[in-house]
């Protein structure tokens, strides 16, 4: 399915409401996935949505905006309009016509790691996008391919917000009518599993490290390593650690993360499909049935102890974890009035 | 299937046989696919299994090579020991243990244009190689996997040997243990549309026009539309345009084949998915679904009178040809001796 045929939106409704578009007590509540995006040879352009999610309940008040933010992230970010989760909301309604923002209570309780390659903040924008949406009235809500619009216009691209949205593996592009995004099925043997540690790398310094051109070997190369990435995420997980062999990114950014870009080469010596998630520093394996993720899981706890797992003179910690590839994407529901209180 | 996981073949046998490990009466017929590779995108990785065949009839004898050969390009190949299907035969003997070359007749009838990037040389290959194979006696021919070691090593890549050995679109890569292809099904929608010129560009020409480096934003492009493209091939072919599009060699080849990139531009500004085939200049264009197969040979038909379609100041002629893909790769059968006579 592309999600994503129809045109741009531009933005900005021509209609103009107030804010008793949406009545007092209306509440919902969104729960969507974490996603990990350049997944392997598929820099800028595959996402995978992963079993770990940010749930964000939200009520229309008729008094100041409360923002309760607990879990991942809870420490450093703002309780007010500025909060990325607010922003995606308002974004949202001045695309359908409201511009100002009502009363709201807000809970975050988010379970997506921040600044660790897993794709919190595009999850924070569909979140906040979702939610926005499915306050207003059924016909003036926003479609599937705008809401895609209006978050990858936030994030900067889509390669994040698509599995957020959508589930599964997420191939996405640019074209002159915007972004598309076409999600593929994943095969039920594929068992993501995460380490992902105790040190940052912001997404800003991980982008300065990609140089300006690659030799055309590597770029053919890694191209085909695409293209099979595709069919073995969907129809032979045999394939995973070939199809995971990346010649865009890793190699480049390696010096941002030491032990991230050591922990890979250890797994990927034993055969494992290890990568880095996203912008890193988060290590990920595809494993390719559940004997293997157990094995990716023994080899990420055999790393602690190695000379390379230490950063600024320190050992690094890392939390790993199995998840699941989540095949659904964001869910919203309306919840009754009073649910926060 | 990973049809190449076994180890690499070292092209010879420690055994050693004379020519009378095939009996004089011992013949075979092979059906071989051509194929087009260099698929979109997919630049030394993907090759497509093409429904016009290569047939060829082999029958050991107790006199010298007899070799006939009829249809496409039979006015410019040697009739000896030196024509690529018998050189292709030795290399598979060779590897078996049959060093000497038996007394053979053997009939070519070729449907697969020569020099228009439709893989002749790699159906010829594979057609002597199988044909080698199928004569000796069962426990000493070659696997799957090492028929497709010589049939890479011998044509220099597995983009086209594979497509015409296993059939449907392959995804072809190297790794340490030698090459390796997975074939994937394709969707029964795709109808692969030809227009094959009356000019030829030596591959060797083609390949000299490929730069040494690329920008890394087109790299990145170009891979996640090799991802597309096989979600496309197999399941979705309403992608299809959008998976053709490449970045790493018609660009850059377009000047050795004006008229073919100038079909090529006609095609895609009509939605449709043309790319140039193998490394041309015969153009293909991936339909997704019969009536725009349709439109793609109308179209194709509309080019002629373009000022476009002139090279060294005569109009081109266009072959322009409905083809289906092949999805069983090359056949072989033993049949009854006398047959050629």
């Amino acid at each position: 399915m592309d999600i994503s045929s129809s045109p741009l939106v531009d933005g900005e409704s021509a209609a103009s409401y107030g804010t008793d578009l949406i009545p007092v007590g209306t509440a919902v509540r969104v729960r969507v996935p974490g996603s990990t995006g350049n997944v392997g040879p598929g820099y800028d352009s595959l996402g995978l949505a992963l079993g770990r999610y940010d749930e964000l309940t939200v009520e229309r008040t008729d008094e100041p905006l409360v923002l309760d933010v607990r879990g991942e992230g809870s420490g450093s970010v703002p309780r007010t309009e500025e909060h990325l989760v607010i922003r995606a909301m308002r974004t949202a309604w001045r695309a359908i016509g409201m511009h100002a923002l009502p009363g709201l209570r807000v809970e975050a309780v988010n379970g997506i790691p921040h600044s660790r390659g897993m794709g919190s903040s595009a999850s924070a924008i569909v979140a906040g996008v979702v939610a926005a949406n499915a306050m207003v009235p059924q016909d003036l809500r926003l479609s599937e391919n705008a809401m895609l619009q209006i978050c990858s216009q936030m994030e900067g691209h889509p390669d994040n917000v698509a599995p957020s949205l959508f589930g599964g593996l997420v191939i996405s592009y640019s074209g002159a009518d915007g972004f598309h995004s076409v999600s593929v099925p994943v095969h039920d043997d594929v068992v993501p599993v995460v380490a992902v540690p105790d040190y940052e790398v912001p997404t800003r310094i991980a982008r300065g490290l990609i140089p300006e051109s690659v030799p055309h070997r590597e770029a053919a190369v890694n191209s085909g390593r695409a293209a099979l990435l595709v069919h073995a995420m969907k129809d032979e997980p045999s394939e995973l650690f070939a199809g995971t062999e990346d010649s865009l990114h890793q190699q480049y950014r390696a010096s941002a993360m030491g032990p991230s870009a050591a922990l890979v080469a250890h797994l990927r010596g034993r055969g494992l499909a290890a990568i880095v998630s996203g912008a890193g520093p988060t290590v990920l394996v595809l494993a390719a049935n559940v004997s293997e993720a157990e094995r990716a899981a023994e080899a990420m706890d055999d790393f602690y102890d190695t000379p390379a797992n230490v950063l600024d003179d320190r050992i690094v910690n890392w939390d790993v974890e199995r998840l699941t590839v989540d095949g659904n994407g964001v869910i919203v529901d309306h919840i009754e009035p009073g649910t926060l209180r």
